[in-house]
């Protein structure tokens, strides 16, 4: 498509969203790049992108990407002034362009093909404009071929590239587009947008994408075992600072070995004297103590025969340098000690504290907000009336942060109204960096933590993954700010967790990912139908047999309480039969 | 032996010890059970053990073993009247008894060969006395024939059975038992003995003997995470306590499915309000609800066709009782929920709470103190003075402790100084249950930890195992508190924390074991000598194969810093070639 450009109208204010479409978020990126990606998918002369309302924000999110931006200082008059523009731009970048394609910023499932879709039926046909097709309507993206330029340049108004198309019926092809009819005009748009079901893998990378490590903290070297360092360290001095021995013995000048020597004094750990010794002469020395000046070697106790003041040494296997660690042999000073990525292990904190650091940045966890959701739960201690259960998601969720190394947890309450909730949502929004809605996802009719999220600006980003349990997971973000909805159901809850929200904890603290997963032989059968990846409750033994157990049911934790593993059944399997092989995911 | 009674000598009140010596700890249990066990081995006629002094804490320490206690209120007129209590205690139980053997209890090396050698020979040469020789004089253990008997009931004041073999030596055979020396009289004598090197897999057994699971707490559910149950819960009640609708949907009676039904109400999780509902009637009801009183089945609202009140049904596959969670389907009032012994797991918590359980018992980490002695020994923020280094080991081991669980640790700091040493090790005594002494436990002439330690009436079990790094290590006990003293090394106090402190803590804690081992494949040579057990701090890649660090000098944590594995390689082994499979173990 080397002579064929792509004008991408995006000058418009979304009256009607209440929030810019073209930073909407779609499939983890903005509606906007992805169209721009899907343009440039295809090779143009070139991509041009028309801004107007919140120019600055959305040219923004374009850095980097091989497109001109072309502001439209009168994007209110209407569709025209882009048009106008886009074209004038185009023409004065790429003099030998002789296709344009003109195209808007909200339709979600707008793809590459389209656009080559357009060109190759134009070189087929030798039409002067190309249009897409949907919902018995013509519509964008469209196609003009040079004779049209002048016409696009000379529209007035509100008027639309649509009005050119009507004129010259007889000079136009068409390419069928259904999803073009989908757009994205209120926030209903976008909740049924993400309400489309996606596969578990594609709910994982969706999370990648938005799981930010930028949470750094400076902490105490007391305070760090199992986080991850955020900055390198260097070694600001000689470690050990001195020359010391790594014996019980006599420190001795190797040339004096063969003599019968006169010990003149003593070093111990701690004593800060300093000794020196000459020919002929030898010190008694213990572990970690300072070597005299003049010596070179250590000679073991075990290796020396004495007599009052008189050593002779029997070591045949003596070396110049023996038993001594020489200044800076643990740590030199302004060397690297630990890079930037770097575990923070029991030993690599000894390591650290040994070069005298104290305190290092680190990638820090979120402050993490549990909302419990339901006019059901009750709280422990009380007792159960008629219809209520007792409130322990929150005790679950609060016990696998801790085991996921979370130190800052809120736990919110909130009844089944939206009024109510909003206000919760509002003040774990300014609390938290990472919030998990628990219950409410599913789709009755008093569901409406979603909704409710959306109406807090809070971008979706899917609503419903092909799982069981855990179908009704939501995922959005605001900002940085992420924002799970985990299904109510105790079972289902704590599966999402360690199936999203643990990687997403593992992410943005950079560390190994806390699951594991490994292969094991199954010991019964277990039948599912197709569709939807399972995760089962099992116990895998010592001998790697793994058992599916009992009381699957998401809203019971009785299994799940038994066992330390989840068997992966996926989308497209059947079930197994005892002794097939089997994926499973170890619990942490 | 069955014509053989054996009388173990145990009245004495151990004048030089401090400290009754038959309760002293040698290889796991009391020296006089060590004694009691060997002499039961050899299956004599009887065992008699003659106490007098702290008569009822020895006594104790026999419970369950099949020998007769002799009490001797006459113990300190001297040896003779124990002897005479013995005998005639013996020859009461056993008139058919033919052979006596006399024996102390304060032989460390005694072992049921030494009795079975006497017998044997004296069937062999038919003499009326057989005695033990060591160290150039005759000793006990000593076999006397029946016609014996009469002289040693005569003995009278401090004669031993010494008196009655100088007497007839003519009637004497002997038997060589040179170890027989060794016996235990001073607190000295005890700290040799237990410097005998000790096997891995020994003191590891020894250190098992001794970490007692008796710390028992009462914690919220908010706290226990990865704890183990110390008691069995039983669910007080029925939960879930209401027939529940498990999907969105209609309740109906499962009698009227092919009728068309009227909507009669609404039911939704947490109204407490009840509703029934009787024939050719149906219930809007919500996930979590209350099942009106009459309907017995719930159908999926995606399974019905609904015209204003009006509902008809398109369900094949419609069963009776289905999507109902029947009362008590999760737990029974009075049954068992979770058994003692359980691990709190996330889930096992969040099933405990969903069955109203608060606080629970667990076996709770014990508080731990670290003492680091040395004078060489810097505070991180200070500069280092020639001759200091800084203090990591207590950093490195806190970690550790903290990934291991432990939430009440104390640091100390002692100077190479007996005294100040001594009020520390008071303190951390009242204070903590298991005790880390970091550092002195080698064999300078500075290293008085374990001394002072004895002084405190530490029980020593071992100093020394045949490793390294960590050959120093000491463990003793005092009453049912642990202590370990660690090298000071810090490469060398991390690893004995891994191989004998976790494991410790696991026990006590009564959790499954931390460390992981598994096999590999070595991807470079290393070689060793033999004699001593290697741990050589290593890192395994993805794919299994295990590489040996640099810098294994036990003043090093650089690589202990890199390392995620310990590479095993036993005592025997002279090292291995790459590409070798090896032993490793995985660190927590």
């Amino acid at each position: 498509m080397n002579n064929t450009g792509i004008i991408i109208l995006a000058a418009g204010n979304s009256s009607r969203l209440g929030t810019a479409k073209q930073l909407l978020h779609y499939q983890g990126q903005t509606l906007l790049l992805h169209i721009v990606q899907e343009a440039l998918s295809c090779h143009p002369a070139a991509v041009i992108v028309v801004v107007g309302a919140e120019a600055q924000a959305i040219a923004e999110t374009l850095a980097d990407r091989d497109v001109s931006i072309c502001y439209n200082a009168d994007w209110s008059t209407g569709m025209a002034s882009s048009i106008r523009k886009g074209m004038t731009q185009l023409i004065a970048e790429n003099s030998m362009v002789t296709n344009c394609i003109v195209t808007v910023s909200d339709q979600p499932h707008l793809s590459g093909q389209n656009f080559s879709q357009l060109d190759k039926l134009q070189s087929k046909t030798g039409k002067g404009i190309v249009a897409s097709t949907y919902a018995g309507t013509i519509g964008v993206p469209v196609l003009f071929t040079h004779p049209y330029f002048e016409l696009l340049l000379s529209l007035q108004g509100d008027q639309g590239a649509k009005k050119i198309v009507g004129q010259h019926l007889d000079d136009l092809a068409t390419v069928g587009f259904e999803q073009g009819a989908i757009d994205i005009d209120t926030p209903e748009d976008m909740i049924h947008l993400s309400q489309k079901l996606v596969t578990v893998s594609e709910a994982q990378a969706i999370i990648r994408k938005y799981a930010t490590h930028d949470y750094i903290s400076c902490k105490s070297l007391t305070d760090v075992n199992g986080y991850v360092l955020a900055e390198s360290i260097v070694s600001t001095c000689d470690i050990p600072n001195f020359r010391q021995s790594s014996m019980d013995g006599y420190a001795i000048r190797y040339a004096d070995r063969m003599d019968t020597l006169e010990i003149v004094g003593e070093m111990r750990a701690g004593r800060q004297a300093r000794v020196t010794l000459t020919f002929g002469q030898a010190v008694r020395v213990f572990t970690g103590a300072p070597l005299p000046e003049g010596a070179d070697t250590v000679v073991m106790q075990e290796k020396v025969f004495r007599e009052d003041d008189k050593l002779t040494i029997k070591d045949d296997q003596l070396t110049i340098g023996m038993h001594v660690r020489q200044k800076g042999s643990e740590a030199q000073q302004g060397a690297l000690a630990l890079g930037a990525g770097h575990l923070l292990t029991p030993a690599a904190i000894g390591f650290l504290g040994g070069i005298g650091c104290q305190e290092v940045l680190v990638y820090d966890g979120p402050t993490v907000g549990i909302i419990v959701t339901g006019d059901e739960l009750q709280e422990l201690g009380k007792s159960l009336n008629f219809g209520q259960v007792y409130e322990s998601n929150s005790l679950q969720l609060r016990a696998a942060l801790q085991q996921a190394g979370i130190k800052k947890v809120q736990r919110y309450h909130a009844p089944d109204d939206p009024k109510k909730l909003e206000a919760v949502l509002t003040a774990a929004l300014q609390d938290c960096d990472l919030i998990l809605l628990v219950g409410g996802v599913s789709v009755g009719d008093y569901d409406f933590v979603v909704q409710t999220a959306v109406a807090q600006s809070v971008v979706p980003h899917f609503h419903q993954v092909k799982q069981k349990p855990g179908k009704p997971l939501f995922f959005g973000t605001k900002g940085k700010q992420l924002v799970f909805g985990l299904p109510g159901n105790p079972s289902s809850a704590l599966t999402c967790f360690y199936l999203y929200v643990l990687p997403a904890l593992d992410q943005m603290m950079q560390r190994p990912e806390s699951l594991l997963t490994k292969t094991a032989i199954t010991t019964a059968d277990y039948y599912k139908n197709t569709g939807l990846t399972h995760f089962i409750k099992a116990y895998i033994d010592d001998e790697g047999r793994v058992l599916p157990l009992q009381a699957q049911e998401s809203y019971r934790l009785q299994s799940y309480a038994h066992a330390n593993c989840l068997l992966v059944l996926q989308e497209e399997s059947p079930g197994v039969q005892a002794g097939e092989e089997v994926q499973i995911i170890l619990l942490p």
